[in-house]
């Protein structure tokens, strides 16, 4: 269920506030274990994570990628502020590490161009935090315990197009384990963790059509195992990722 | 919506029959523009694509990769038969490009070790034919036009892990393309293209529990753009990969 009725988001805001009178507008009732998905952009924005980009001052190397890339020299510097390292440059291609432990292009900064001067969205400073002082405020005010979830838009390797996943959490395991355990045919699983949090983004994701103001949508009926989960479950460390 | 009641599945099976007496057991009726979501493990054991391990003869390189990562060599064998490039081989992993284009561990070959014999499990021939024969069958036998995918559970770099893919299409586009386009604030959206069919994969693994008998589920009410489709839209060229 995608929730309409989300206004224009600015820094400050109640975003649990927000998404518990949205829902009340649509007549949808949250209810304890539903999962709520919340995408990263009105998240940052809550939270005051947007840059001016005329406040940016480039350093050599921002502005030496910026012109191979043909890209705004401002944006790759905000860019490579939330960089700890840096996987893939080629082209405009700009694949980093983010200081979460992302690994996504241009660390998650999403650019604007809006009446006032332009500006990048940066991801969250601490998404699990962010996920769970959602989900606290939903507890307060509507007294239901749900999971959060909050979502971004990564591409992947191999594969074209991108998909949604978690990026903060809170209330949930992320994963799935099915380690160890036979199919109903004593097949052993070749199947062994499931990122359920991710495949909820993803599920999530195909009610939010991005032209229309829904950037909060709600699972129901998923049975997911509570506890206090984060999104540190899901990142492959460097050493055990065959492709770093 | 998961399907039960799907009997273990034998070569020649006509899975559209199946799935459409499944949906009447437990009063559920397919509509128009449903999404059909089947598991590889059950087409491909309804196509016949089972090899008994004992008629497998290991090749060299199999026999040498079977003992560093302490696995059936035979098994290593049938992984061989399906990979035309192998991207990674360490330890016990064994990353591949498969005969259709997948990246993936094992090139998709389960290993089952049941009464009678083990038995690798490969993936279909042509899963997006596989997808049109399910497709043409439900509308032969319930009237209806859905989409089909055929999904399988794959890992991915940088993330902990597996979700639900599309590995075979029909019915449907598997990309949502939103490149060049600006969102309700005028933000330039980041976002260009979303593998729709890869995130309904996801969704419909959240109600297919691999111990019960679910290999199948519907998602209903999802807007996707009718055509004919094709998993290869997902798969990347490998000179446009960053990490090949």
């Amino acid at each position: 269920m995608g929730l309409e009725n989300i206004p224009n988001i600015k820094e400050g805001d109640d975003l649990a506030k927000i998404i518990v009178e949205a829902a009340g507008k649509q007549n949808f009732k949250l209810q304890d274990r539903d999962v709520v998905v919340v995408t990263q952009k009105i998240v940052s924005k809550a939270e005051g994570r947007v840059v001016e980009l005329d406040s940016v001052k480039p350093s050599k190397l921002a502005l030496r990628v910026a012109r191979r890339a043909r890209k705004d020299p401002r944006h790759i510097e905000t860019i490579l502020r939330e960089t700890v390292e840096i996987l893939k440059m080629r082209d405009a291609h700009l694949i980093v590490e983010t200081k979460h432990g992302f690994v996504c292009a241009n660390a998650g900064v999403d650019r604007s161009n809006v009446v006032g001067g332009s500006k990048a969205v940066l991801l969250p400073l601490d998404p699990d935090r962010s996920a769970q002082l959602i989900r606290d405020g939903i507890k307060a005010l509507a007294e239901v315990d749900v999971a959060v979830i909050v979502s971004d838009t990564f591409g992947r390797p191999w594969r074209i197009g991108q998909t949604n996943v978690a990026i903060g959490i809170a209330g949930m395991k992320p994963i799935k384990d099915y380690r160890g355990q036979k199919d109903m045919f004593g097949y052993m699983l070749r199947v062994s963790l499931i990122a359920v949090a991710d495949e909820l983004a993803s599920a999530a994701e195909l009610v939010m059509n991005k032209f229309d103001r829904v950037p909060v949508a709600v699972v129901r009926g998923y049975s997911y195992i509570e506890g206090e989960g984060t999104v540190r479950e899901i990142l492959r460390p460097k050493e055990l990722d065959l492709f770093r």
